[in-house]
């Protein structure tokens, strides 16, 4: 009845007896009366693998050949998720991206979808086909193959299920859903029904790794209902989709990001367009900083404090210096050893209390509160590293373990 | 300042090391001024490793999903060897079969080329780039990949050579050139400077394993010329072309067929249409005959010997009692065990003492002659298995020891 799009990453189609797994998902959803296509990824460590070969001969390779090469390891699995299908009596076709009509920009590497011509995949749909399609590929104006960057396949999935006007958006990871935290770490973490696209969002900034964040964007742009499920245990997943249809909850999750780290410049000069001059300095680096705080310094200076993440410290600290020719090492502190732990949820829009809840946590845990940021629906507090997890299940604790 | 059409095996090109050899091959051609195009096959067991992974998920795939898939073994070595040949500095782009324009049928697996439409090459080419081209592959009517078969390489890239009026197409392989006998087994055997499309053609049927047999008769069709030389040792080839320009040698080669069956059929009534009638029901079975013999019989009957591929003598059996219902297994003889030597040598057409001179040798070493066939450049005789190896030694001392 329905039109779906299901996507599976890597891992879940890594051999044999996983892509028979996956095919038997697909078949019972086509089997359900339901138009599916499939969008998949690579094999595994084929990507890596390439990319070994690849840089065994030439490391400094153009983006356009390692765009060339890594396609291929799609196109290995949709052809053997197409024969697993076959096995199991399924009407099936694979396409690739070019052939799925995955138009990009001519960037390699880092291509955008410009536009998806659906005709193929709709032909093929009507012909009682199941499509599997080539994730993280298309083809730009010059007829030359191009990826999409890191987590391409979840975007090539919503894309594609925006394109189609699909009635939703399957994502198969190797986790049962979204969590109100990591289940590997909390016992008592809780699986989300629902969610909506704004947390989700937050979420996967912070660090939960579930959902790449442009394909959240794609799904909330195009009103995508989408569903974040297990490919190796057959139970409902998380629903993403628009508040307006959610009970809005508290807080969805609590998350943790250990790769961050604190940069602060101290005694710059207390005159306008300081802050302008050094921001735009590490934008201009392309160096994304996260929260930021500026305090009133000794002898009218003043000092910036920023989070970055932790690989761009000593970047941020050159871009600063670049900026501001006449200071010296004496004006940083970068601190690596730090941890930010974030709540999120829609409801704390209106809901005031959440913050003072979160910091009563931390505080009852005896762990001190470095630096605070906020938005409407999230929370961040900057903590040392060795009380990151303390700090998890403290503030989880708080909100979840009561019911 | 010529236009090269280089083609290497997946051998030459099976690890990172070999790539790069490669590489010194194309630039070296590439910086004496020449514009150059590479057709290149899948790296070593690529295709083997990929037939693997489809057999072990659906050994009964279809053949249009096989194509998808091994068809990202070219892929794979494009990329890499044009990130090699980028590495030494070279201007490189690599195309697959349908971005280099190659037009198919829409058989899968076993496509013939139908057009190419060399576009892209050439543009590429008035760039000053060296094109790399995923030989084996293709696109039929319905933009799905198609691939040529075995030897599909060695296609891809004569026909290449023809679209685009190369002066020469060069065929790199793990041999220096085409030999007068399988130089492995025969300490004296010469490689040749020459030899004419008809020659290298019967030489290639009858098992020297150079050069697929489509692709010399496409040479032949379209005037290609042709040269068979090694990627490991840089010393000239054997060139194939026609025979106007060369002159007749009398024996080119000889050579050795080990995988052939005698079939004999006994006592068949000796009215006219019997030889049609069993070997139209061959035909019809797909099975090719090559040597035939017919005998007149005891009694009123004939008997007709052939010789089939050792994998067909059962099937050819069986045809052959379809035909005629009455037979029983009386009247067969099967035997296996048996070899075909040839020599071949577009001189032997003016020359009549060959095939006197052929048998004298087998004579005087003792070798029983089972069978004999001749076309206007070719002399077999079958002999037991057990003598074949030495009836290769005494008929090629006899033709090539003086010299």
């Amino acid at each position: 009845m329905a039109l779906i799009v299901q996507k599976f990453g890597g891992s879940s189609v890594a051999n044999a007896e996983r892509v028979m797994n996956v095919a038997s998902i697909v078949a019972d959803t086509y089997n359900a009366g339901n138009s599916v296509v499939v969008v998949v990824s690579a094999q595994g460590d084929t990507t890596d693998d390439l990319l070994d070969k690849a840089n065994e001969i030439n490391p400094k390779h153009s983006k356009r050949e390692l765009d060339m090469l890594l396609s291929a390891g799609e196109q290995i699995s949709i052809a053997l998720l197409a024969m697993a299908l076959e096995k199991l009596g399924c009407p099936v076709i694979s396409l690739l991206g070019w052939q799925a009509g995955f138009n990009t920009n001519k960037n390699y590497t880092t291509a955008r979808i410009k536009k998806i011509d659906t005709e193929r995949v709709s032909s093929e749909l009507d012909n009682k086909k199941i499509v599997v399609v080539a994730g993280f590929q298309g083809i730009n104006k010059y007829d030359d193959i191009t990826t999409l960057g890191r987590g391409g396949s979840d975007t090539s999935a919503v894309a594609l299920a925006a394109a189609l006007h699909a009635d939703k958006c399957q994502i198969f990871t190797d986790v049962e859903g979204v969590y109100t935290t990591d289940p590997r770490k909390v016992p008592n973490a809780k699986k989300l029904q629902e969610i909506t696209y704004d947390e989700m969002l937050e979420l996967a900034t912070l660090g939960a790794q579930v959902l790449n964040n442009r394909s959240v964007e794609m799904a909330k742009k195009y009103h995508v209902e989408l569903e974040v499920l297990s490919s190796l245990k057959r139970v409902p997943g998380t629903i993403v989709k628009e508040a307006t249809t959610l009970e809005k909850m508290l807080i969805r999750g609590v998350t943790k990001d250990s790769h961050v780290a604190r940069v602060s410049v101290i005694a710059l000069p207390d005159t306008p367009g300081i802050a302008f001059k050094l921001f735009s300095k590490l934008a201009a680096k392309n160096i994304n900083v996260d929260i930021i705080l500026q305090s009133v310094g000794r002898d009218g200076t003043k000092d910036i404090t920023f989070t970055v993440d932790k690989d761009n410290a000593e970047h941020a600290k050159s871009a600063v210096l670049e900026a501001f020719p006449n200071m010296t090492d004496e004006n940083f502190v970068i601190d690596s050893d730090i941890a930010k732990i974030s709540v999120v949820g829609a409801g704390m829009e209106t809901h005031p209390g959440t913050a003072s809840q979160m910091f009563e946590a931390l505080f009852e845990a005896g762990i001190n509160i470095q630096m605070i940021s906020t938005s409407e629906i999230k929370i961040s507090v900057l903590v040392d590293a060795k009380d990151a997890d303390k700090a998890v299940h403290a503030v989880h604790n708080e909100f979840f373990s009561e019911d």
